[in-house]
Formats: C-alpha cells, sequence, structure tokens
C-alpha cells in the first residue's frame, strides 16, 4: 500500500505543480496517471507545439514546460503509478481514502486532488456494426507491441499522424500493409506523408483512398472487411484493422464515485478551496467547473495552491502558517535541499 | 484625455499580465503606476532576487519576470502613465470611469482593475516631534534629485541599503555627510558596508552610531538636528535631514473610492470575476482579499484573466468568445503579429 498525504490523479500540469505547493506546506504527493509518463495531454497531445499564455513565458513549448514543471518539484520527491488508471475509492471512518487502479495497485491518502484533465485518453471509435465483438479479435485502437502484426495482413485507417506514422513503421513488419483513408489528402508531418508516398510506389504499402471500412467479417477473429470505395463495396482479406481515429478524453471511472458532475466535469466549491461536494477530494485544472470557468493552465496552478493551503488546514487545524512569497520564505526541498534568496551582510563598521 | 478598455492601476506583474489576456480578448489596456518604471515591488524591491514559486521556473529573478511579462504583452500595445498615483475616480452615467491621478492626467476607460499589489509604497517616517512642519523645508525622504545637496550640509539616518549607498553617492556632492544609525551594525551589501567604512577614514563621510535623531530646530528651514548618542545629547549643523528607513505600502488614495475595504485590502467576489462592490471595477493580486485569499502571483494571474473575461461578457453581451488554449487558438497581437503552432501539412497522396 502507497502512502501519501496528498494523493493527485492525473500528472498534467495542474497535478505537477501541485507537488510543489503541497511541499512549501510539508506535504507528500503521489501521483496516479493513466499515460505511461507525466505531462498529461501536454507530452501525449503536442510536446512540440507551443503555448503563449504561460504567465511570464512569450512562448514556450509544451514539452519544456513539463519538463521545467518536473524540475521544480523534483525536491519534493513525488511518488508516481503511471500507466494505470484511478478506479476505485473508498473512505475510511477516519476521513482517509483509499484509492485503487486498474492493476489494483492501492494508495491511501488524507486527501485526493483529481487533476484529470480533460479526463483519461480513450480511442476515437468508427462507427461499425459489431465493431465491439472483434475487440482483441482483430480490431486493436493502439500499437502497443508491434511484434504482434509480424507477417499478418494489417488494414490501418486513419489520415494523421499515427496512421501514416503506423504504416510506415509496420510496412517493415506485417507481410501486408494497406491504409485506408476517407480524404485523399493526409494532415501530417510531411516527411511522414512523403515516405508513405515512397512506400506506395515501391508496393510496400497498398494505398485506398477515398474510402472508408463499413463491416467487418469473421467467425471467431476477424478475416475480412468491406469497404466502401465511392460508392463501390469490396471485401479485403485481413488479420488485423487498426483503426487510429485519435483520442478523446473519456472522465473514465472518476464519473462513478459519487461526485457533482456537470458537462463531463466536476463541480467543486470555487469560492473557497476547489473542493468537491464530497469533503477530503478536491478537482483542480480543466477538470472541474464553477461559474466563470476557464480551461487554462495557468487557472489550474491557482486551483492546485488553494487546494495545498486548503488541506494544510484541514490536517492542521488551529495552525497558522500560509503559503508567501518564496523570496521571503525560500524553499526546504524533502531532499535536505534549501532554495533561498541571497540575504544582505549585517556587518558593523568601525 | 487617454481612453481605453480596461484601465489598470498597478504596473506590477498581475497588472502586467493582465493585459495579455486582455489583449486575447481584443481588449485594449492601459496602466497607471506610482512608481517611475513597471515591475511594482519586483523591480522596485527586489529585481535581482529569486522567485521560486512561478510555476514552470524553478527559479525566476523577479527583474528577469518583469522582463518576460513586458515581452509577453508587447505585441498588445500597452499605454503607460507612470510615476503618477491614481487619485480620483468617477462613473459616468453610462458605466464608464474617469480616472485622474495627482498630477491631473485623465483617463476615461470601460472597466477598471486594481492591481495595486501591496499598495503604493510610502516612506517609512522617524517619530520625531514636528517632523512633518520640516517636509519640503529640510527633511526629505527620497533622493529625488542629488544636485539639489550639493554644497549642503546633510544628515542622512538609516542602516541599510539605500542609507548606505545614498551617503556614498552623496559623499562626492555635498559639503558634509553625516551618516547616524541607531546600531554599529549595518545591513546591506558587502560592498556598499565596505566603501562606507573606506569614506569614513578618509574622512569624508562622518559616522555617528548608535546614536538616533530626537529634534529639529529652525524656524523657516531646517537649521540644525538634535541626536542622542548613547543618552548623552548634541546638537549638529545641517541643511538637510534625509530619513531612509525604508517603503511601506499604503492604500493611498483608493481607500477613498467607495469600495468595500477588509484589513487593508479590497473585498472582491472571488467566486465569480472579482469584482468590488462597485459594478466595473475589479481587484486583483496581491490588494483584494477574500476567503482563502493567497497573496501570491500566481494567483494574481488567475484573477487577472477571470477579470478580463468578465469585462469581455460585460461588454460583448450574448456573444459567447471565451479565453481557450493559445496553443489551438494562436495569438493576434494589436500590432498586426501573429504567434501560433504550426500546422500539420495536408497533403495527397497520388
Amino acid at each position: 500500500m502507497i502512502e501519501t498525504d496528498i494523493l493527485i490523479i492525473g500528472a498534467g500540469p495542474t497535478g505537477l505543480f501541485a507537488v510543489f505547493e503541497a511541499g512549501l506546506l510539508k506535504l507528500k504527493c503521489h501521483i496516479i496517471d493513466g499515460l505511461p509518463q507525466p505531462g498529461g495531454q501536454l507530452t501525449e497531445l503536442y510536446p512540440k507545439k507551443p503555448i503563449f499564455d504561460i504567465p511570464g513565458f512569450p512562448s514556450v513549448l509544451a514539452g519544456d514546460l513539463v519538463h521545467n514543471l518536473m524540475e521544480q518539484i523534483k525536491q519534493f520527491q513525488p511518488g508516481f503509478t503511471l500507466g494505470e488508471v484511478a478506479e476505485k475509492i473508498e473512505k475510511l471512518e477516519d476521513g482517509t481514502f483509499i484509492v485503487t487502479t486498474n492493476k489494483g495497485t492501492e494508495h491511501k491518502a488524507k486527501a485526493v486532488a483529481i487533476a484529470g484533465g480533460l479526463g483519461s485518453f480513450e480511442p476515437r471509435k468508427p462507427l461499425i456494426e459489431d465493431i465491439e465483438f472483434y475487440e482483441e479479435k482483430g480490431v486493436e485502437y493502439f500499437v502497443k507491441d508491434p511484434e504482434k502484426f509480424r507477417h499478418k495482413r494489417i488494414v490501418i485507417a486513419g489520415g494523421g499522424d499515427s496512421a501514416l506514422d503506423w504504416s510506415i513503421f509496420l510496412a517493415d513488419v506485417a507481410k501486408e500493409v494497406t491504409l485506408i483513408h476517407r480524404r485523399n489528402e493526409f494532415r501530417g508531418a510531411l516527411d511522414s506523408v512523403e515516405k508513405v508516398q515512397e512506400l506506395k510506389h515501391a508496393g510496400k504499402i497498398h494505398l485506398i483512398t477515398p474510402a472508408e471500412v463499413v463491416g467487418l467479417n469473421g467467425s471467431e477473429h476477424l478475416e475480412s472487411i468491406d469497404i466502401d470505395e465511392n460508392g463501390a463495396h469490396r471485401n479485403i482479406k485481413t488479420d488485423y484493422f487498426i483503426p487510429l481515429f485519435g483520442l478523446t478524453p473519456k472522465l473514465g471511472p472518476i464519473a462513478h464515485w459519487g461526485l457533482e458532475i456537470e458537462k463531463n466535469a466536476i463541480v467543486v466549491n470555487n469560492a473557497l478551496d476547489y473542493q468537491t461536494n464530497i469533503e477530503g477530494i478536491y478537482a483542480i485544472g480543466d477538470v472541474n467547473t464553477y461559474p466563470g470557468k476557464l480551461k487554462l493552465i495557468l487557472c489550474g496552478f491557482h486551483e492546485a495552491t488553494l487546494m495545498c493551503q486548503s488541506v494544510y488546514n484541514k490536517l492542521n487545524p488551529g495552525k497558522k502558517y500560509v503559503l508567501k512569497y518564496t523570496t521571503v520564505s525560500g524553499v526546504d526541498g524533502f531532499d535536505g535541499t534549501r532554495k533561498e534568496a541571497e540575504k544582505a551582510v549585517v556587518k558593523a563598521i568601525d
């Protein structure tokens, strides 16, 4: 059982920065995230894209912002449970929480801060009849292990970077790669588009555009797909169908924790501390909602900070410590480091 | 008459960042500040000191943060009225405001955002009888124009950087410089302390410690001061007395604008948009107060952002535009510049 003061669900910028403010108040944090690395959508969706509205940065690449935040919090030694989704929550009589992931990892915490961003990322599924039946029987929404497709026939559908990049990669692995897209145009990095064109001319990728997959066939396992190519239907034999239509965020298991939800977001008390309807559970960043809410990273930073102060006040009733200027107070890391502004000298003149 | 959408009072980090968020919503800003340069206390009090709690900066010098913010907002071409204090406010029938400074400069705005930080900086005055009588008659709390003291006898009191630095500077200007401090020890940069020691030994600074100025004499203008040196009283002839005991923030004229004030801070509606009890006047950053308020720069950034959105909604009833990810929307400057993330190419494969 992992034990901590504040269990943060979501390793995006808001969740990461919460570790820093908690640390100033001597509270330890542990973070759970379904993605295999910290950073949330900044790392997963647009690490190389610039953000212009982080205060103090005329422009910062999303990946660099995450890197900076990891550097800023490392002195507070946060724990991470990555690649696992927080699934169940239980509130004990003493007010502490037990949170269990989809892989069974248990976490015990004095407070829980949901910093889930837009939610956990789930694949956008094409609207094809019986597609759920073929999941794990030939339909795959992620390429987790490319070796699975060695010497197999695969059909990839999609027109973005993922479809292009996996078609290129698997052209050397699979027996036969077919790429289907409903437009002639592909949207992705220029060199990926050109590489696919090259592989097509070399006969290593079979390209069918504009076309759509409209049916799946096979009794035990996928055996073939039906496609609609400009109104004409045809059937293609294949072992795997890999639709790569992007990820869509879903609130996921959190939606069933008894929290007040409004338009896919968690209602919080913004007039005080971003606490939810369940005492001890907070929601910060894009995952929450309140009158006037803006889904901006800088708002998440503020919400994380007030949440930490609120947890401190609950755990230390009567104590008066509040977060204040770090220039004056300095920063004491849990690793024994201390950051502080240089002090003026005090010296007698004789 | 200067006209703008949002008139911001205070050029500290919160006021500066408000210009950026307003600009995203196509609102123009003008800033008034009593100090001669932007940055507020970051520039005036600790430009060379590090701040550790700005999200995304493991450490940033206060002066560099101000520099970055000025760079971030320049595309939105804010106006500045510097070195003047906002003194009077008048609300017109159409809901707009006229704000007049102590120097008579008039500003007309659709909304007013007070980002006054800890307030305007006023000198800490020593408790000496009749000191007000001698103000502008020999008692000076700032050295605005050193030439005023050329060939004059001056007495400086204080033990910090200002007292040390002005004693050093004026040793070459004044006929006679006396530095008085109630302790033997001075608190300041090492090289300043050593320089004063050197000038004392060279007979260019007359040092009296531990001692205090206890009386002022002269009929029309200051002629001499009385000091208490270890219990012994003596009189020193002087033309000027310059007590440099630091600055203390005061809310100033804003305190008389009819705003609800609590413990020297302006009460705002934190549950919505940081508006004060007067519609159209907002208070953001360290100058405001609400339940759970933390006086942190990062909180000011959030408050500034929600304030801008609220002003936009008031000025554009019915329009639905809200602040959103700049990575997606890009940033259009008022100077014709556009910042945006590189788009993926869209290319047909033939």
